[in-house]
């Protein structure tokens, strides 16, 4: 049977406790907790957020379900939509940045949108490490891959939108090493959501190994350094072309919700390049590149 | 007789080298300087920053002066221009952030486009302050209102234009104080010429005495930190609302160049607010709203 609205925003608030669960775990504290209504229509969120903890310098995790009277004419030009149309949307969406430069920032977001006879699913999952270790990478995708095919989904297409989503042009490089990506997905409503409520179950499993596995690495004040610089790669791209962060400033959002992607610190550094055949330098020139990480085997 | 383009890239110039000389001795040091060409016309850019030294934490001022072989399509649509048609575009801008909490940071830009019938100036200057001082924020606007009157120009129409482009919409405040801005001035190529050039000469004498003033202040590690708090406004404004960064990120144009307004640092806090009655509060409460300046004498 198809999943009405509210089963859809309950599954959804399901993975938003279950990635909450293992946040709490792996940080060692628990979360600040804020609720908020929607003030232009009905619903609101809750939004998770550690700060300057044990694992995580800055990261939470956001839940959202809100019924809008009137669908916003841009929206509703968009997606040709009369303009009106009261809409719901839902989402779950979580960005940690860990003090540890070993250890990756990593974001994923599942949602649902509907509007009159309009509806889709979207959401993706990307990592984005400072000093990355090929194998955790080669693992991540691969588990992407698994997943993509349990739920029938096309794993190469979503890495590929993935790779071109999370590109900062004006560098010409990736925000990270990717994932998955995937918007405006309209096949099926019941196997649709399936996928978006496994992804958001699979979290855990999918980045507790990356962190167990560099979380006790130390580091030292250059590689901090390193990550702070790199951090600054990551508000460009999240402020120049972000769409959901954009959408959300337009659309007088709940800013702090919004903006806790950003890093709790992010430096700048007038043209600055690492010397060749470091760790630093083969992070642009070869991971912040598409590859095929699946066909990697080491 | 009506500057040529050679004249005004040459009066710019001088801006430029003006401008070089007060930050040299204001900082105490010397600048890195890089030349570079454009790649898609004639023409190119000398950029001249300052990182880490004494008086400036991250600054610099950039001049440009470009041949362009055809004007792109979206600006040739905009303007009314036809496609394909030859343009010229010269300009000097500036920003500076200080060490320095009590020293506010300033930006600058003067610019002059010309293609086939078309052409105009703009600019504009605008003060950020992160612990302001009333008395030089007046000393600031009366001088930029005496300045106007010399030169035939609406001090109150480009105040109120500063005000509402430095808007930082999503936050509901102004990126600083305020100052002048001005874009597509086309009334007479002598006047508005010479309007542009006398702002740029007088910017030593305008952020001078207020540098002087409030240099030797100390101050405590957590104004350090408020100040690079309020640093992650001006990223924000930057890249998601400056036209100028926006254009210029899209264009392919000098990223390092473009890029040099970040500051060297800034920080996010989830939900912060300072405490009712300090200084932190008065920033925002009364600061950073639009305020008639010169109509205040303390």
């Amino acid at each position: 049977m198809e999943p009405s609205q509210e089963q859809i925003a309950d599954g959804l608030r399901g993975v938003h406790d279950h990635i909450t669960t293992f946040l709490t775990e792996a940080d060692g504290n628990a979360c600040h907790e804020d609720q908020w209504t929607y003030d232009k229509g009905s619903g609101g969120g809750v939004t998770r957020i550690w700060e300057h903890s044990d694992l995580i310098e800055r990261g939470g995790v956001n839940f959202s379900a809100i019924h809008g009277d009137s669908l916003p004419t841009a929206a509703a030009t968009q997606f040709n939509i009369p303009e009106g149309t009261p809409y719901f949307a839902t989402g779950v969406s979580l960005v940690v940045h860990p003090w540890n430069p070993h250890v990756p920032t990593i974001h994923m977001n599942v949602r649902h949108f509907s509007a009159g006879d309009v509806w889709w699913f979207g959401g993706g999952i990307d990592l984005t490490p400072v000093y990355p270790v090929k194998q955790q990478i080669i693992g991540f995708h691969q588990a992407l891959r698994d997943l993509c095919k349990v739920h029938g989904q096309d794993y190469a297409k979503h890495k590929t939108e993935c790779d071109d989503y999370f590109l900062i042009r004006h560098r010409g490089e990736t925000r990270g090493v990717g994932g998955l990506f995937f918007d405006h997905m309209r096949d099926d409503r019941v196997k649709d959501f399936a996928f978006i409520e496994a992804l958001g179950k699979a979290f855990p499993d999918l980045y507790r190994p990356i962190v167990e596995a560099s979380r006790a690495e130390s580091h030292t004040d250059a590689e901090r350094d390193f990550q702070l610089y790199r951090r600054s790669r990551y508000v460009e791209f999240n402020l120049v072309y972000d769409r959901g962060t954009l959408f959300g400033l337009q659309s007088n959002g709940r800013i702090e919700s919004i903006l806790m992607s950003m890093p709790a610190e992010a430096r700048w550094r007038y043209d600055w390049h690492p010397e060749p055949g470091t760790r630093e330098a083969e992070l642009t020139d070869f991971y912040l590149k598409p590859q095929d990480w699946c066909a990697m085997t080491d």
